[in-house]
C-alpha cells in the first residue's frame, strides 16, 4: 500500500501542518483515511499526528486500510491534493554517513576517504523535514549546497536492542528522500549538524510505501537528475551497512519509536565529487527517483527571493 | 516565574507523557494552570504539549499566571508531584560543544585541544529527554557514561536570523541540564550524534526559569558533584559562545520555534579528563545545581537492572 499526507488544495497551501490528513492511494485516485477506521479501544487518528497514529495503530487497522484501498470510492486524485512530508514532524530522524564505498571514495572527510569503521550518524532536525514537491530553500548564507538521494526507512514500533535478524520486523515502509548538504556549514567544523539541517534540506515522499509492498529493500534502483542530467544512480544492494544493521546499531543507543525517520545514505555523484563542483542554483530541479518508491521533484529557490 | 511540568503522584509514574500537566510554582506550592487560562481566540492548551503552548501563547497569558502565582490557592505541593522534563518532547534540542576554555582544555578532539575556530553543535535527541530528577540509565553496550553540566536555554517564539543583540528577546528561560555523554561512542566515529544521544542521557529542570527573574543568564555558578563530590564549578559568564551569540548562528541555518532547547556547553571537571577516568557507575548520584535556576539530581541504575 501507498499511505500519504496531504492537505487538500483550496485549504491553506502553505505547507502548515495543522491542515494536514492522511490517505491511502490507489493510483492516481485518494482514499482519505480520518473518519473511515475503527482504531482499538476507541482511540482516534489525533489531528496533529494522523500518520503516526496510523503508524502505531497498523496491526490493528492494516486489514481495513487494504480493504478501503480496494474497494472504496475515491474521495479525491493527486492533482486535487499538496502533498506533504508523510511524517510532518518526526520524533526524530537520523541519518547514516558514508554507507555507499563509490561516495566514500569521492569524499573527502577529515584527511582520509577510508570506510570508516562504525557506522556514522548525524541528524536531520524538525525544521528540514519537508513535502516531496516543494521548493529546496538556498540559503543566503552559503552558495554550496548539494543534493543527495536516499532511501529512507520509517520505524514501525516502538523497539530498543533490536537483533539484526529482526530489524526487518520493526520497519513500516519506505519512501524517496534528499539529504539537501551544505557543504562548507557541514565542513567547517568536526560536526556535521548544522551543515545537514537547513530549514526544507529534508524533502521525504512522496508517499509511504508499506514494507510488504517492497519487500528487501536492498535491491531498488536509485536515480537522482538535476535539470535532466544524471547525477547519481546506484542500487540499494550497494549500502555497506543495510538498514537491518542501520536499526540494530541505532536501537543499541536509543528507543526507536513509530514515525522516526532514517535516511540510509547517498551514492556517488554528488555535486561536490565533481571538478569543479555542481552546487544546486536557484532556478535548478532536482529529481529522485528510487524503484518501487515513486519519485520526488524539487525546484530551487535563493532564501532571499521567497515569495 | 517558575513553570513546570509534572504529573500528579497517585497517577501513573512511569514518565509516560499523557498525564502531564502544567503549573507555577511559589515556593513548595504549586498553581495548575490548565483550564485557569483565557487563551487568545479561544485557544487551548493541547494535552500534549501544554508547555509548548504556553510558551506559544506567553505574551498573552504572562500577566494571569503572574497573578495565579501571586494569588490563587495552591493546588498542589512538590512533595505530591513527579516532576517531568520541563518540555517532555522538545521539536528540537541542540547542544554546543567546547564551550568554555578550561574544558576545551581538558578534552582530546581529534588532535588537538585548540578553541575550534566556528560553533560545533550537536543533537541530543528525543529518547534522550528526561525527567530532572529521574534515574539516568547506564547503558549495556558501555562503561564510559560520563556527565557534563549545563545551563539551558528555552527559545519562547519562532524565529529566524536573529542578530545578536535582539536574541534575548526570543528566550523563553533557563533550565539546569546533565549533557550525559557516553566517551566511547562519542569518539569512535567523527559524528558524536549516538554517544549524546542514549535514551535518559538529556535529563534537564527542575523547572524552567523565566527569563524575566533571570536576567542576564551570562553570572550564573555552576556546580556539579558526584556522591557529594565537586566535580565540576564554573561560572556561566565563561562560556566563549554566548547564548546569544548561539541563537545567532543556530537561526542562520534552521527556524527556531517555541520550546526548542539548548544546551549551552560544559565547564571543565568532566569525569573523562581525570587520571584515572572518573566515569559514572551504577549507585552513583549527580547533582547539578546553577544559581538562580534550582538543581537537578539523577541516581545512576544500570540499564539491565532497570525495574
Amino acid at each position: 500500500m501507498h499511505v500519504c499526507t496531504f492537505e487538500h488544495l483550496g485549504q491553506a497551501q502553505s505547507g502548515a501542518v495543522s491542515g494536514a490528513q492522511i490517505g491511502v492511494l490507489r493510483g492516481n485516485e485518494l482514499v482519505t483515511l480520518a473518519d473511515k477506521l475503527t482504531l482499538p479501544h476507541g482511540a482516534q487518528l489525533s489531528a496533529h499526528q494522523p500518520m503516526i497514529d496510523l503508524i502505531t495503530h497498523w496491526p490493528a487497522v492494516r486489514a481495513q486500510v487494504a480493504a478501503l484501498a480496494a474497494g472504496a470510492p475515491a474521495d479525491l486524485t493527486l492533482d486535487n491534493v499538496h502533498l506533504l512530508a508523510p511524517i510532518p514532524r518526526p520524533g526524530k530522524t537520523l541519518a547514516i554517513g558514508l554507507n555507499y564505498l563509490e561516495h566514500v571514495q569521492e569524499s573527502i572527510v577529515g584527511e582520509s576517504r577510508t570506510v570508516p569503521e562504525h557506522q556514522v550518524w548525524f541528524p536531520k532536525l524538525a525544521n528540514a523535514i519537508h513535502a516531496p514537491f516543494d521548493d529546496i530553500v538556498l540559503p543566503r548564507v552559503s552558495q554550496m549546497s548539494d543534493y543527495e538521494a536516499e532511501m529512507v526507512a520509517i520505524i514501525g514500533q516502538r523497539c530498543r536492542h533490536v537483533p539484526l535478524e529482526r530489524a526487518h520486523e520493526v520497519v513500516f515502509g519506505y519512501a524517496v528522500g534528499n539529504d539537501v548538504s551544505v557543504r562548507d556549514f557541514q565542513k567547517r567544523t568536526s560536526q556535521w549538524t548544522l551543515g545537514k539541517s537547513f530549514d526544507t534540506h529534508a524533502p521525504f515522499g512522496p508517499w509511504i510505501t508499506t514494507s510488504d509492498e517492497v519487500g528487501d529493500p536492498h535491491g531498488l534502483e536509485m536515480r537522482c537528475w538535476v535539470n535532466g542530467e544524471l547525477r547519481q544512480h546506484s542500487n540499494t544492494r550497494l549500502m555497506m551497512h543495510t538498514v537491518w544493521s542501520q536499526i540494530a546499531q541505532l536501537t543499541q543507543v536509543m528507543t526507536l519509536e513509530p514515525g522516526d525517520v532514517i535516511f540510509t545514505g547517498t551514492c556517488s555523484g554528488v555535486g561536490a565529487a565533481f571538478s569543479p563542483p555542481k552546487f544546486l542554483r536557484a532556478g535548478d530541479t532536482v529529481r529522485v527517483e528510487i524503484e518501487r518508491l515513486g519519485a520526488i521533484v524539487a525546484h530551487c529557490v535563493d532564501e532571499d527571493s521567497e515569495a
